[in-house]
């Protein structure tokens, strides 16, 4: 646990302050289709639109911007199954700090490609043998580097909370919020925005079928560690929340659900046939569980949190169950 | 040619305040990525995020809330390659107006389909033998049903107009403007808004290489008839420009380009990689030729007229130049 406090909304606002002129202020869309087939006024906040592709760049900025020059000299060092590389990469790229990357060998090329192009330099391990965190941690220490983890640390919380900050300024108050759940650093940072903006919104995160340690995690009241899930939901791959996201989505989520690969692809088609954007399987896992779960009426927020497909993978994604 | 008189900037804003709570007001995407690959800033306006998927809602729903109570009782009639019938189809339904529409038998499956879908009657022909002019004028004679054609009636082309009366309100002032062209309604439209808000801005029509006929009518002075062009770009492909459509772009228009097949594909491939859209060939048309003739420092307005393309079709376009 970082020796930093857990963060609250104050931490969200001075994000927003940092991320201003650097991150997009991405669009809220809507759907007459899922409007009418709910009876819920559905707002998507667009994070696939978001610098890099996903949400995980708000997060990552902030944090690097907070570094020392002592730190920005010596660099950071990461871990991550994708998003958070690039977000890392680009920030580090974009205030001038050395980045170094530690990626799952089997990511997404798209996203290996792409950490590389923003001027990161990627190591490749085996997530089904090798223990990131510890490889990491091991990797900064040698190289004298600053460890930024994808999820666990207050100035990433403080960062991806912008995300439902902006959704609701954009709405006003809505009865209802889905997140999307993986080490929970989104989901945190939104719900502290929520009950900062919208006290009476109730904040739920969903997290893939085949991984729901959130999920048992959240009714055990303690962090429950599982193998690492197979799931499409490649930046779900979690296998345990942290212990400052535990902590904030603890007092302030009403429930986590869960959902699985086939809706997430029938969500996946939906945004591309419909709505005309490309969602990564991760980012389709809160709209997967909000459209079961919508009441008629309801004013309900989506985060769909990046975009990040290798169009490969979009096509056999679809094509499998077309 | 209409009895009405060929429009002007403010029959664009009559479109305006008619379109007010039924048309989307779309957002206008930025892409640091063109940016720093061409020295330009560009704005492009999303109408693939359009109601039904295209810009085409706008000009369909202004001519039919033109209708007086005898052409709403006794129906609409619509010749269209696509997107005009969904806009006729879904506008007609909203204004609980009959709608009949003659579709090309090799019409994207997901238009014909939608079209139907929003409560259309479709009749389908074969468009490289039949002359759809000549059937839809003859259907709605036979039904007593008010022809609306695809893009050279005024209140069809005061209707596109009003994509670029918003993007430039977003923008304020840009030096150019690029606009996908097939029988130049969006592009008169455009460039009506484009001269009254935005007079230093110049103005593109960018059309299939395929089928230049609007390039080879600004040229010659007169409208050039052409067979009809086999490109990807299907909402294109049109074999001449329209009487007020021409007197328009003769007046208000800067110069007509053209793009390729294979260029139309790079751009989206662009677009669903990079910025995580799914724009059809003909709303790729504009930006084919903007990136090559974008000039540093320039501020170049872009339309990306619609997003219906079928997942099948894309992931076939996409397939054959990868």
């Amino acid at each position: 646990m970082s020796a930093l406090a857990t963060p609250g909304f104050e931490d969200v606002k001075a994000a927003a302050a940092r991320l201003a002129g650097q991150a997009h202020r991405t669009p809220v869309m809507r759907s007459r289709t899922v409007d009418a087939a709910t009876g819920a006024q559905f707002f998507f906040k667009c994070e696939n639109f978001q610098r890099m592709g996903a949400f995980k760049f708000r997060g990552g900025f902030n944090a690097l911007s907070c570094f020392d020059a002592g730190q920005r000299r010596a660099g950071v060092a990461a871990f991550s199954s994708g998003n958070h590389a690039q977000a890392i990469a680009l920030a580090a790229q974009i205030l001038g700090i050395p980045a170094t990357i530690l990626m799952p060998a089997d990511a997404p090329a798209m996203k290996v490609a792409a950490t590389r192009g923003y001027g990161g330099e990627v190591v490749l391990y085996d997530r089904y043998k090798e223990d990131r965190e510890v490889l990491a941690r091991r990797l900064a220490e040698e190289r004298g580097m600053t460890l930024i983890p994808p999820y666990d640390h207050p100035h990433v919380i403080a960062g991806q909370g912008t995300a439902a900050l902006e959704l609701l300024e954009d709405t006003g108050p809505l009865d209802a919020l889905f997140v999307p759940l993986g080490g929970g650093g989104l989901l945190s940072g939104c719900a502290l925005s929520a009950r900062a903006l919208a006290p009476q919104c109730k904040v739920y995160g969903v997290e893939p079928a085949a991984g729901n340690d959130g999920q048992q995690s959240f009714r055990a009241g303690r962090i429950v560690h599982i193998d690492t899930p197979r799931t499409i939901a490649d930046g779900a791959q979690t296998q345990h929340l942290g212990e400052h996201t535990f902590a904030i989505i603890r007092r302030e989520v009403e429930d986590i659900h869960t959902a699985t690969d086939a809706e997430l692809v029938d969500a996946m088609r939906f945004f591309a046939e419909r709505m005309k954007m490309l969602v990564e399987p991760t980012g389709c896992l809160a709209f997967a569980a909000a459209r079961r779960l919508a009441q008629p009426g309801q004013r309900i927020g989506v985060i769909l949190s990046g975009g990040n497909v290798d169009l490969q993978r979009f096509t056999q994604l679809l094509g499998q169950a077309g």
